[in-house]
């Protein structure tokens, strides 16, 4: 009654392979840089197996690879609604930046468009995850019961989850400069200021930023970020 | 030696023409929907004719149309090196989103990707525009001599571009709003935001962005924003 040492992979674990392999493969390469027989290979299989798995060839396993990794970074942003924002944006951050880095070329193949892989599947793949993500911070900012965050709060994380994707790129191309840790804090900034100026514009962004800096802890992000803008707005007293 | 009412087009202008009908038609549709015959009834020329000076077909006429277009939107970001920054950069946002209201399917198509016109000639002419605009922004930030932005302000400059471009695709998705003064006025807000954010971890951006404001006046975009956030800010003193 004893499990034997070896056993055939089931169907199921047997496509998870192929698409686990296929993922470190697109993870460091551009997809025109990714065959088949790497991915064969790499799986310890041969290559007619592979296409009993995924007739469509290489761009089957591309766009399956992509929604595995797709589900991976919509976890990132799914954290419990407790504590200061700022510090919940860093952990999601943490998890989205740590992708970033160990998917570098992948990522920037795939978001820098112009591949022979990128299709309109692969757009849509790549809007879920910013809708996804979008979705979850949203729910972050729902501070008051009733209160919901309107189109212009809406505009303004949609934006910033654009810009999170832009600075990523702009760090793997900079050779991975600055420090995750700084490029992580600089983006957590990057929210609570475009906040700020969102609220500026509008009362309900204003009510919302208002109970969401109430939650926020002088030795956190933001404390530190009022302290250190201080002094840099403090010159501007001519604009009161 | 009076010139004739009726003179054949030289071939520069012929070449001018088929490029201005087929930008026109490219600006309110996307790629695939705008056919070579369209765009010879729209200069009211043969389809032959068009061939003789696109021998490449609508792909080619469609990336001189983008070359022309990207051209356009370059000169969005020249302006004056006088005055406030946040009125330099209104004026830039004005003829920059006026683009985008007048191309707007064009332009969403294009950045959107997934368009069959899409390659890596056509991404590295929207990178060019990218990267001219951020030239632009940066040689207005050239506030003292010899004071370079340096990487931390180079990088918040580019992020806020593709922050820019992201809320021109959601502009448009949203049926265009909000109003285009409120949409300019938010991108300037969120851009001396970030630009605050940023001289917060960076020396270097707090010595530019010091100097940028000293030029800010009450009645301006800044004196507004500084105005209307501080209310917000003044519940959280329990950061400081």
């Amino acid at each position: 009654m004893t499990a034997p040492a070896y056993r055939r992979l089931t169907v199921e674990e047997r496509r998870d392979q192929l698409i686990g392999a296929a993922l470190v493969l697109f993870a460091h390469r551009a997809p025109e840089d990714v065959s088949l027989d790497d991915v064969a290979a790499a799986a310890g299989v041969s290559r007619p197996l592979v296409y009993r798995y995924f007739p469509g060839g290489k761009q089957q396993l591309y766009e399956a690879a992509l929604g595995s990794a797709a589900d991976e970074l919509r976890r990132c942003f799914a954290e419990p609604q407790s504590g200061p924002l700022s510090r919940r944006l860093s952990r999601a951050l943490d998890r989205y930046l740590a992708f970033v880095d160990g998917h570098d070329a992948g990522f920037a193949a795939l978001l820098r468009g112009g591949s022979v892989a990128e299709t309109s599947r692969t757009d849509a793949i790549v809007d879920g995850v910013r809708r996804a993500a979008a979705e979850q911070i949203l729910l972050h900012l729902r501070v008051e019961p009733g209160l919901e965050p309107g189109p212009r709060l809406r505009m303004a994380v949609r934006t910033w989850i654009a810009a999170v994707e832009a600075a990523s790129l702009i760090w793997l191309d900079e050779g991975k400069q600055p420090p995750l840790p700084e490029l992580r804090d600089w983006l957590v900034d990057h929210f609570l200021a475009l906040l700020a100026a969102t609220a500026a514009g509008d009362p309900r962004a204003a009510r919302i930023a208002r109970a969401a800096l109430a939650l926020e802890r002088p030795d956190g992000p933001a404390g530190r970020l009022v302290r250190q803008v201080a002094p840099v707005v403090g010159d501007a007293l001519h604009l009161l």
